[in-house]
């Protein structure tokens, strides 16, 4: 994979969790996801076709997204209800449209699907292509959550 | 949300199950999904962009994938392994790339991302759009799973 594609997703979301939820994230290294053992509680995932056909998935632990969308809201979220559903698919949103926009000024223009945001208490995803499984885990506070982005061969 | 969008799933899904896993299944009436109720064990979501931004979704059953995966493989499946991922992987790729065949047929082009596949029991899917989301359930023996197809208004 085009390492290139990687570091606009990584900047983008640290830049859309700090303009939104004013919460300074901190990236960890990239890895090659080999097996789906990440667990979480709600992930959005959103598919984007062009230059390369792919997906992009943001994956949070329960206490780490109400931290986060507690400080969205500037109210404390206590529980993943359909307001959190909303603001992960509104964030998986950002994320792949910065992203994407930094792509289009090298050059590598992608369309974004619409996001699906998937609950349930630990779920694992994963991404079907033959091409490079990439996981960011990203802290934030005493919490971590991990985006994956992955495209065809 | 343009009728002609939704049959060519439904036509799609019958025929990519029966030559696959040479299973016969019987579509319900599609309805209007209203709240994110439909619980699954294992869910198969690939984004859509083109003449509209979309993404379609496959949640099943444990039992019903099971009995699907054991048929197309000739052998008796028995828990929720990465071959079952796979297959899943595979089946919502068929969907999508037959579905959209027929929609070019009638002018209408699509591209397809590339599928993810969630595992997690009783999990629940969000398509965030504020077009339409339709849903579909097929019946296969005496199990069922559901299809949803959701394109931007």
């Amino acid at each position: 994979m085009d390492v290139r594609l990687i570091n606009p997703f990584i900047s983008a979301t640290a830049n859309v969790l700090e303009t939104m939820a004013f919460v300074k994230v901190q990236a960890g290294n990239p890895y090659l996801k080999k097996n789906s053992t990440a667990l979480g509680d709600i992930t959005g995932v959103i598919g984007l076709t062009g230059v390369a056909n792919g997906t992009i998935s943001v994956t949070f632990q329960s206490a780490c997204i109400l931290n986060i969308v507690s400080k969205m809201f500037g109210e404390k979220m206590e529980e993943l209800n359909g307001e959190i559903v909303d603001a992960v698919g509104e964030l998986t949103n950002m994320i792949s449209g910065q992203a994407r926009k930094e792509l289009e000024e090298i050059g590598k223009v992608f369309k974004a699907a619409i996001p699906s945001v998937i609950t349930g208490k630990n779920h694992t995803i994963t991404h079907c292509t033959s091409g490079p499984k990439i996981a960011i885990p990203f802290f934030v506070g005493d919490g971590s959550f991990t985006i994956e982005v992955s495209f065809e061969r």
